[in-house]
């Protein structure tokens, strides 16, 4: 048996307001490539295939594209479950066509229990689940942690473990002793909300999501994947890709194989007329996603615009020495400044509601403002 | 070939804020009983499966139990598009895998125009689609309505009858000579968005959805299939139900199966005292979705709580002779009175946004609201 590990897809996630949909197109063009050369039998893909419960129809599409890529045009068997982004109940739509295709995607924690078996192997798909679905599903309120809840869940599939099989768990969540960054769902520090490896180690692969780093833990037979691309500045010195695994009679075999992201996120740490000096900024690649650290004290009038009339793609500006000047407050003000009320509002409503305004409620809108507009 | 049309669902509609899943569960069950006792060897779905393109996660559970109950338990094909409520890109997930065990769910114009072919039966799944859609598909730029498109659609498909077969159409419009309810889309009257009868004489049955009243077209062989329950009160007389249609080598014999609703809707125009009195009310169904007419002309004090303590389910409130008063104009005002401003803001969010207020929504309202009130 000899599969794909990939993990933290995130389809549908914004850099600061910039939409990852081609990039993500890219690099899954890239894993597709690893699985062709590598011949492998089966993709496994450890949760958060979409950024957010409500994913946007233009996420929906490029997902539903890779899926079709996949398993209906290169007929790869998919070993998938639902991460902590995800909505269980919306992926879940289509799971029971999907199997016969042998295209498993697991949405609810019972599923997860009974392996899918595939030659010689039992895989195991738990997605990320609460403490509470536990309880109800074992009937026993003693599951007050996700510790105990994946206990539960181990335990119960170790009673389905076929000696003359391997077993594999695919599952998205905090392995006591990992490290997490900045684009990771806070994890309650502390203990309760994190499995011990001890728990998960009669089997023979645990392929893990959740965190975005693929050395945030250290251990022979569980890992995690990594994200296919850096989801924030916290990762810009990670290198993203996929593994792929190998169990044979008496091993398990993990090859790491790396991916090129279209464009690249990175810091500069630099004062601005170094930022500004072509000699400087002719040897890079302007067209990443940059992050830049001032290292200048005093202030710069119109800082931003200049700064964005060379580097495209800015997502964060601040200074390197801990003053934050007011005119790094705002990372668009002058964009702000341009922008008449009615887009402002619109604006700050698709970013609080993740969603456009409807035709309907631009209406009303215009309707609100034209009235107020006469009254002042 | 014997087929059971119906359409117009709408999954996850709510009547002035009443949840209507229960009853779309149970009307639902009528349906499935209807197919069963007829032995039908298909069933049609003409759109609008949803209510609104991000149905709530409640909706997609509903919904994904009837398709798994209908295909994969009772193993009927099910042919189905989306109408002008769905989104055709999410509802378009999963569809390359339902095919195989004969779920065909059309979202795209294109697939409307090769039919899925059942023994001697032709079924072109025509879904709602715009006009762009089809000068895009066609690369003709002179399809400007929908009836030059659909007619454009209509001359693809007829190159495909096959003489030996019967051709039967399904799809989602607004046929000329319909008369249409309040809880349709509103149709640009005037000809333009106007589908005519006449373009559809060749095929043996054409299967409509989008007009909720059955009656609305009146044809030998087009009809449409009505929504399975009364969704407004301009819909409160019409009878609902399935057809149960039938081709056979001379003729389309088509039967009209009604269903019964859990809780039905009505309207009530009688005197504030004639409702208030056991005599009356005990008579009828107090359970029932009720829009109330009042004959009074004097203004009556509490009216709506009043009432509502003997008609749980009042969806409108009006007076039969025309003057609104003052009292009537928010529905539910005795109960905005007792509830607090965060109840009333999450209220609004939800009924503006179609969403409800996210645990962080509710977390930054909270804390805004804390500092107002020490603020005042």
């Amino acid at each position: 048996m000899k599969f794909l590990h990939t993990g933290d897809w995130h389809i549908g996630k914004k850099l600061n307001g910039y939409d990852l949909l081609e990039e993500q197109q890219d690099v899954f063009r890239q894993l597709m490539a690893v699985a062709e050369k590598e011949q492998v039998d089966a993709i496994v893909i450890a949760g958060d295939l979409y950024d957010r419960s409500v994913p946007s129809v233009e996420a929906v599409e490029v997902f539903n594209w890779m899926m079709r890529e996949m398993n209906i045009e290169k007929k790869y068997p998919v070993l998938a479950i639902s991460g902590n982004h995800d909505s269980s109940t919306r992926l879940e739509t289509g799971g029971p066509w999907y199997e016969p295709l042998r295209f498993h995607l697991h949405t609810r924690l019972e599923q997860g229990l009974a392996p899918v078996e595939i030659d010689d192997t039992q895989f195991f798909l738990l997605p990320y689940f609460e403490p509470f679905a536990a309880r109800r599903y074992f009937e026993d309120d003693s599951l007050k942690t996700i510790q105990q809840a994946v206990a539960a869940a181990v335990a119960e599939m170790e009673k389905r473990f076929d000696p003359h099989k391997k077993q594999v768990l695919v599952s998205h969540f905090f392995i006591a002793g990992s490290t997490t960054t900045d684009s990771e769902t806070k994890v309650t520090v502390g203990g309760l909300d994190v499995v011990p490896l001890s728990l998960l180690e009669n089997f023979d692969y645990v392929a893990l999501g959740h965190l975005h780093n693929r050395h945030a833990l250290h251990s022979d037979n569980v890992r995690y994947s990594g994200s296919l691309l850096k989801y924030s500045l916290s990762e810009v010195n990670q290198e993203k890709g996929v593994w792929v695994v190998e169990l044979t009679d008496t091993e398990t075999n993990m090859e790491f194989f790396p991916v090129t992201p279209m464009r690249d996120v990175k810091v500069l740490e630099e004062s601005f007329d170094t930022l500004m000096t072509p000699s400087f900024y002719s040897e890079i690649n302007r067209e990443d996603y940059i992050g830049i650290r001032l290292t200048n004290k005093e202030v710069i009038p119109n800082v931003m615009n200049q700064l964005r009339s060379v580097y495209p793609r800015i997502i964060q500006l601040e200074r390197a020495h801990g003053r934050t000047a007011q005119e790094l407050n705002v990372l668009a003000s002058s964009d702000l400044q341009k922008k008449d009320p009615l887009t402002l509002f619109a604006d700050f409503f698709e970013t609080a509601v993740e969603q456009p305004l409807t035709i309907q409620q631009k209406s009303w809108l215009e309707e609100e403002y034209m009235t107020l507009e006469k009254e002042g």
